[in-house]
């Protein structure tokens, strides 16, 4: 049975990529391969899909486990179905836990929390505000009933229609909206026919709570996987995609091309490309977690909107940090001698930002004060005062190209923005240390530091 | 009614805000205003919310549209219960066709066409399987009915809960798949107990249709909203926004403080904030397009991949824009001396790539060969080896220090890397112009060109 929904999924993802393929022959080459290459096609793509498939499991473990869930909870409503005493109570309304469960239950505790209040005060409502209708509707005769329940159906839809166009409202009620519309339409329409308003708006309102709970017990008691758990590793690990990229940035962009190597194949630097287009997936899950219970080291109203600006200041200092990428692989590279004067100060200052944001992701992740990180930024910051002297001291003879300066003039700025950038975050975290009263354990630094010729600072 | 609705939309709100409150006050100051004082909370709450709502239909009046059409559908589909020969056919089932209407109905025709195609097929598939599933289990007697029955909608469920985890099929095939879980739950759990499963199928797939087939119709036909036409908008109008930056940026960057006002007062020059994160917008739109059928000048099968590529291109260039922008406000500027230098040549870099991404965006809106912008680019690449020879000739004299350099040549290398964008940007435009065989007309060339002290270069 589920070879058939599996070869659906492979034959449309076979047809995806062979219209891929056909716009990029240009529109032209169309019509079928012959029936041999055709079936040898489908087999790669067959294999492709199961690789895949497994990918995704070990990339995510946590998938498969919440494969499982799903199919247990709705096998458990199902009971609904197959128990008669149950069946007694319910009868074909037991239809509406079945579709609870299978459309409230998300990956995560707060994506299920808040669909399933979201269905269910939406039923409430819509439910009570359907039999108000239908009373008023039963006022108005026979004929003058569905001409007043009609009005009704189109006001209401209309309205909430559009007030799901607003930002804040579709972050959040989106669901909420749908559910309004559809309950308020189906139990006002259904009244027409069916006088037992009352009778049909507590049977489905019953039947949604226990799909509903059904939904949202599985999802806390089993394995549960918190959104805000994931926003916080999110933001933790971003920082740290960019602290790789800085650590390595100083050698990479210093190292002569004569030292052997191929510059391109530094897949390590190209980490910090997934934090640019992090802003809806950092959005999603602050909606999700704010409907997330107290769990572990996250309290209720823990303030998520810091980790939004701290996920924004993180983006800012990707933005810089894809301008620097630009200048690793530049066909215009600056003098070796002009390189090596300033090579010193900007691996330091490369070096230490990086490590000033490795250690503030350290600290989000594991809620200690980020004073380590303060003595990063303290060393980045004498070490772009070295620069500055170092450039005001007259670096190069008359006889220097400015052409070939620029390319180091600018890696030097964006350098000193970055910088900027990471103090801008370190304050943030601050902040949210301050929030959060995370723990206070003494820094201890490395030996290396004053291998770099930077002065210990202290705490600023 | 609508009161009841809009009030639970503005207490949510505001209970939101209060809470952003609260969280801004250091999780301290808890608890209620007084009452008078939350009451005029709330009135202005209620004349944000209002202003907001009118605001929201006066920025894109097709919102208005989109919701009155919504409106008619859901009316139109509720005379299945008010019409009695139409309910006589169908009865209860009718209600198939309100949901499918509230949930399929979306505000684009592509966004409308794939939900209605997705829920069409996997009825249909999970309908079929689903009677499968129902005969094997009459095999097995009535004990053993319901565990194989329960275990059929187990495995379903699971693997179709982890297929959905594949982003390849989660952009176009995710409301599929939930609909199969959900329709393959129902018809089988529902066979248990009523025997005519061919007949709860059939209705099931025909009410999915009739509910389907209005939402598409009067998606199509009363003032359409096409998502590619949408997306050919928001790539034109993205790289038109780099271009009004890149067109003022050099005023602004080379005027100096004491010329009067404040240089943070520029919200044309904020504008080409909102392509750092289209991302998400870009993909949602191209998915929705490829279920559109030709219309006006888009063809079925059209190069929305290509759109996606120029998409890109755009959001890398606004990545230098963004590092640009933080040094029109910086701190330290550069000397008067060294930025008069180089002010008319950067200018022109500048102002000439802002023209060509204006040129650019004019062609792919009016769908017309961009030569102009070839020009244009032309004349920013012929500026930049002008920078190169001023670079090169000594710009400055031995007193000058190079940390006042330093500004200055970062601006103009982030421009050169600028040029370097835009001219990536017109070939991936040039490609799209021959895929879609792009109008040829002549250019015009304004005659301040020549003020600009560049060559008029012929069209490469």
């Amino acid at each position: 049975m589920q070879a058939f929904l599996i070869t659906f999924c492979i034959s449309a993802m076979d047809l995806e990529c062979a219209s891929q393929e056909t716009v990029k022959q240009g529109l032209l080459a169309r019509g079928w391969p012959p029936i041999k290459g055709f079936s040898k096609h489908v087999k790669t793509k067959v294999f492709e899909f199961f690789s895949h498939l497994i990918k995704l499991g070990q990339d995510d473990p946590r998938r498969v486990v919440h494969s499982l869930k799903a199919g247990l909870a709705l096998t458990l409503v199902s009971l609904f179905y197959y128990y008669q005493p149950l069946y007694k109570s319910f009868g074909v309304s037991a239809m509406w836990a079945v579709i609870t469960v299978v459309v409230v239950f998300e990956f995560s505790v707060g994506a299920t929390l808040g669909k399933g209040v979201n269905r269910g005060l939406a039923t409430l409502l819509a439910g009570g505000l359907a039999v108000g209708a239908h009373q008023l509707a039963n006022l108005s005769g026979r004929i003058g009933e569905p001409i007043v329940l009609g009005f009704f159906v189109f006001l209401q839809a209309a309205v909430s229609t559009f007030v799901r166009f607003c930002p804040q409202i579709k972050a959040r009620y989106d669901y909420g909206l749908l559910i309004f519309i559809l309950t308020f339409s189906l139990i006002s329409i259904s009244g027409f026919r069916d006088d037992e308003v009352l009778e049909l708006v507590h049977k489905r309102l019953l039947t949604v709570l226990i799909g509903g709970s059904t939904c949202v017990i599985i999802s806390v008691l089993l394995f549960p996987v918190w959104a805000g758990q994931d926003l916080h590793n999110l933001i933790a690990s971003n920082m740290e995609k960019l602290g790789i990229f800085l650590e390595g940035f100083g050698d990479e962009y210093f190292k002569m091309p004569e030292d052997g190597e191929s510059k391109e194949d530094r897949p390590f630097l190209q980490g910090y490309k997934s934090v640019l287009d992090s802003k809806t997936n950092e959005d999603a899950l602050a909606n999700f977690a704010r409907w997330e219970p107290r769990h572990g080291r996250f309290q209720f109203r823990h303030p998520w909107k810091q980790y939004l600006k701290i996920g924004a200041l993180t983006r800012k200092c990707a933005y810089r940090i894809e301008s620097l990428n630009g200048h690793l692989y530049a066909d215009i590279q600056a003098k070796r001698e002009i390189r090596s004067k300033i090579q010193e100060t900007c691996t330091t200052i490369s070096m230490e930002s990086g490590k000033a944001l490795k250690e503030l992701s350290m600290a989000i992740k594991t809620m200690v004060q980020p004073f380590a990180a303060d003595i990063h930024i303290e060393n980045s910051k004498s070490s772009v005062k070295n620069l500055d002297t170092l450039l005001k001291s007259g670096l190069w003879d008359d006889e220097t190209d400015l052409l070939e300066v620029v390319p180091v003039a600018t890696v030097a700025s964006l350098l000193i923005d970055v910088v900027t950038c990471t103090a801008e975050i370190a304050e943030s975290v601050n902040e949210l240390a301050t929030m959060l009263k995370f723990e206070v354990v003494e820094p201890t630094v490395s030996p290396e530091k004053t291998e770099t010729g930077q002065p210990k600072i202290g705490i600023s």
